[in-house]
């Protein structure tokens, strides 16, 4: 996006050099990009109107959805997605150039549980006694890696995060699996659309629902009314509702533009069956490069 | 489970006064209980037969599933699920003794990241100036406190683990939900059922789902299957196949035998419409006390 009058605000799951950043920072390359601490921070940015945008990851393509993105989405905010943003992640060993002959001997590796989880196989077979730390972020296991020269410590994170803190990358792409990408969506507190240059112009609507209490078969039937209009579902998750055990809300993508009549159909069906159905409206995928 | 000849050997999430210690002390009491660093630990010590069975959580009514568990257990596992643990959560915020008259003033608060979630708001209304930092697990947290008398910082975790550790309960029940319960199971290599005795005698029988590739409409056929035979399912959830974006296995909770006709028939169907299906068994759930 470009726009020679105004730089639009954009929250994104900070420090700078997160996943998150690379992410906004090729959809947004001439905005005003600013860095949040929390998931939910960046998304009251976006309630309060502190920001125009916020980005936020969503999904994993290892380790699944990001419950708390979904969940305050869900429990504590009234947002719309205008657009997606998909990035391949690839994570990388990195130390402190004080510590590169003697990486081989790391006493701490720090990284977002995450990224230690796409990388479980690796650690396993080839640092299995060495004690794995969490960090908030990838970045932020970079920034300790880099404060502390005298120990023998690695953070796992990307190649922005280690030029940014001067840390030597020591081991390539070590997630355990290839297809790994991110889908980060983009919120605001208008239904609009984000103008998406490289997307394969493919419409998607993100649907929240809930299912008519105690009605066994009742998910049967709200995929009845998508099927039968061969409305085709990208995915489809079941969050718990916090209720108690055994109570969920699903989170179903159509690829289909909420404004199609089909759509408008299956959503009055879906009332009639005694749903709640909220819409978080319609919008286009942005394919990262990196 | 009572044997005077024999102790069975039951490996659990440790360290000992983890909430996987509380569920396994219930349904265990005489056995010989052995605490594993981490589920993957838990899950290899059965298929190896180092122990008879292991108990890991699986879901959590705030937080959703323990995507390690479900992971591990469909990508690299080949074990049965032979009972079920449902375990009331309360989580307590606790200081070191010699911090008593200061938790007023914490300056970093320690719990697994389960735990944090689970107590967002109240964190967030408290202490929402406090650094929160991500241990492997809530004993391990209170462990931390107990070993740092001088550091005016506290944990989050259950009261068997204050005990242990000597902490003190400064507030009580600070998770966010009410119904806070986590599901543990209990693993097997030998697909038969544990007697539960306090069971509602509901058999509940996991199956793990793979549909048939790029086939739009495929989970509604699967539904349909178990609906037009009136097999109840208790939850549906989807996890990343870990082969790209958008494909995904499912977890089914059928609440009924495995044995029964109309399930054999649900099975041959689900292979007929060119699903993987595995069941992991049926088995029943003890109702755990705390």
């Amino acid at each position: 996006m470009t726009n020679n009058e105004w730089k639009y605000r954009v929250a994104y799951l900070g420090p700078e050099a997160s996943f998150s950043y690379l992410a906004t920072r090729e959809l947004f390359p001439n905005e005003w990009n600013i860095a949040y601490r929390t998931i939910p921070e960046c998304i009251d940015a976006v309630t309060n109107e502190v920001v125009d945008f916020a980005v936020v990851p969503l999904e994993n393509a290892i380790e699944g959805s990001v419950p708390l993105t979904i969940d305050y989405l869900f429990h504590e905010a009234d947002l719309y997605i205008v657009g997606e943003i998909k990035l391949k992640i690839q994570q990388h060993l990195m130390v402190n150039k004080a510590q590169k002959d003697n990486w081989e001997k790391i006493e701490g590796i720090y990284s977002h549980p995450h990224a230690l989880a796409q990388c479980h196989k690796y650690l396993f077979y080839r640092f299995s006694h060495v004690p794995l730390h969490q960090t908030s972020s990838t970045a932020q296991a970079a920034k300790m890696v880099a404060e502390n020269p005298d120990k023998c410590i690695a953070a796992i994170g990307n190649a922005t995060s280690a030029e940014k803190y001067g840390l030597v990358i020591v081991e390539k792409n070590i997630h355990d699996f290839h297809f790994n990408h991110t889908r980060f969506v983009v919120l605001s507190k208008y239904n609009t659309r984000l103008p998406i240059e490289n997307s394969d112009g493919q419409p998607k609507t993100m649907l929240m629902l809930t299912l008519p209490h105690d009605d066994a078969g009742a998910l049967h039937r709200v995929l009845s009314v998508f099927a039968w209009r061969r409305l085709n579902l990208s995915k489809i998750e079941s969050r718990p509702l916090k209720t108690g055990l055994g109570n969920y809300f699903f989170i179903i993508d159509v690829l289909a533009d909420e404004n199609e009549p089909m759509m408008k159909w299956a959503f009055e069906e879906l009332n009639a069956l005694g749903c709640t159905v909220k819409s978080l409206g319609t919008y286009y995928t942005y394919n990262a490069s990196e």
